[in-house]
């Protein structure tokens, strides 16, 4: 297959094919990819970030810890199996309609990661933090939506974070720098994009729960278009340092931060503006 | 948090904790299992593959297309959510035992790759191929074991595969060569493995089926230590490419193999063999 077949088929998305919130990158695509994530990846090291990578499945128990499923219930993409009784039917018959009824699945403790950085404050709880813990992590993440839009709104999607844990002002301090670099960046390549404070799209209006505004009281989204947020600066207080049991020196709850890139939307937008060409593509996300 | 942390967890798998077949790597794992995709990589370029990502999720429809559910209905993680019904139960009151019950699940439609290279040929699917195609991808894969063992046994794996599809003399030719360069790679890098015929390790005996050793009639595995599965040679005669339409140029159903990597396994052996210095294991790797 090469890319022009994929592009002819009209997704309007560059050089890669999208179907019901799932995409097919091709070696264009992946170089991209690969020059963004490389870019990110070095701003985490400019900030003394470890790389980590985290499960693929989270427990349903730590999520449940971080009231996941009391704010996003519909959201999750949970991760189940089938129960012993039904595996012996389906071997027989093979799935009906292309789907396992319900009634054939086991009880489910695992959940797909809706976001990268849930791992990096579950992986670190009982730990105290001495001043600022960095560390950055991508996974690929999973939302459940009623539409998919291309790379823009994705089931699956890939998501490059950079996490801060510690003091108050330290956090704090990281995430203005990062405000800072991104807008400089998205400059210096030609994409101008508008700063604007959200609640993250992912928390529909409707579940809104006082606790959302204490998980994400400051949210500031890096807008493409005036539609497309394709980074984000998130200062979560002590929530999560609460919850898992993150200190400070003086024994008080963490705070924490994260930085987080959309990667396929960051394609999304530089395709639109500047069309396909993988080479100059990657010259501009390398070069600024 | 710093790796000797996490190796004094005593997990025996170098520099990566792991808990209920899920893998958190560190820093100096990331090296390791970088500098191996990218040697597998370039074996892939060398034969003139291109490089793809494919979708996180895969189609029940599309798996049970390949017989999926027929023979392994036991090993599958599937991919499902929660009933809309359900969604404001667990909205009020969280989820019970650390688990989303089988009665608040929705029908499935998604699984969760067991092996890369289905996805290759679901998007290949109704192509004519000349000659032959070769196409890399790595996927986390996922399988559902009663037992699981550090690195060497994972609920959630990585696994790049090189994957060949056409004419059955092309696609042979391709599998001895690599079955060759395998072997002498091994050899240079000094972890001897021995070659054996194999059934897929994920195709349980009680569970055989005539179609399975049609599915897979050959199949040769590089074992280190003499029982763990670090690579595989499979060729799948013309079984995919009628199932997915792939026809060679005189309309004949086109066949294929693929070399796969359990690159999780590849670390753990290397580890095992040479200790866990990150530099010299990535030198190691590049060198040879």
């Amino acid at each position: 297959v090469t890319m022009p077949d994929l592009a002819a088929q009209g997704h309007g998305d560059g050089p890669v094919a999208t179907r019901d919130g799932l995409a097919t990158l091709g070696p264009e695509a992946l170089m991209l990819r690969q020059a963004l994530d490389q870019r990110f990846l070095r701003w985490a090291a400019e900030v003394g970030a470890d790389p980590y990578l985290y499960p693929p499945l989270m427990r349903i128990a730590d999520l449940d810890r971080l009231d996941y499923f009391k704010n996003f219930p519909h959201l999750a993409m949970i991760g189940s199996n089938i129960a012993s009784a039904s595996a012996a039917d389906l071997s027989e018959s093979g799935t009906p309609n292309g789907v396992v009824p319900a009634e054939q699945l086991a009880d489910a403790a695992f959940a797909l990661p809706s976001a990268a950085c849930y791992n990096v404050y579950l992986d670190l709880q009982g730990r105290q933090i001495s001043q600022l813990h960095v560390v950055t992590t991508a996974a690929t993440c999973f939302r459940r939506e009623d539409n998919y839009d291309g790379l823009r709104r994705l089931l699956g999607f890939y998501m490059r974070e950079i996490v801060f844990i510690g003091e108050r002002e330290l956090v704090l301090h990281q995430l203005r720098a990062f405000k800072e670099k991104i807008a400089r960046y998205l400059g210096d390549i030609g994409l101008p994009a508008k700063v604007q404070a959200a609640s993250d799209p992912f928390f529909d209006a409707g579940g809104a729960r006082a606790l959302m505004s204490q998980l994400f009281p400051v949210k500031e989204e890096f807008l493409v278009d005036g539609t497309l947020a394709i980074a984000s600066v998130n200062f979560h207080r002590n929530f999560f340092g609460e919850r898992c049991d993150l200190r400070t020196e003086d024994g008080s709850p963490a705070f924490t931060g994260c930085v987080a890139f959309g990667v396929d939307r960051w394609m999304s937008a530089l395709w639109a503006r500047f069309g396909t060409d993988a080479r100059s593509l990657c010259d501009r996300v390398r070069g600024a």
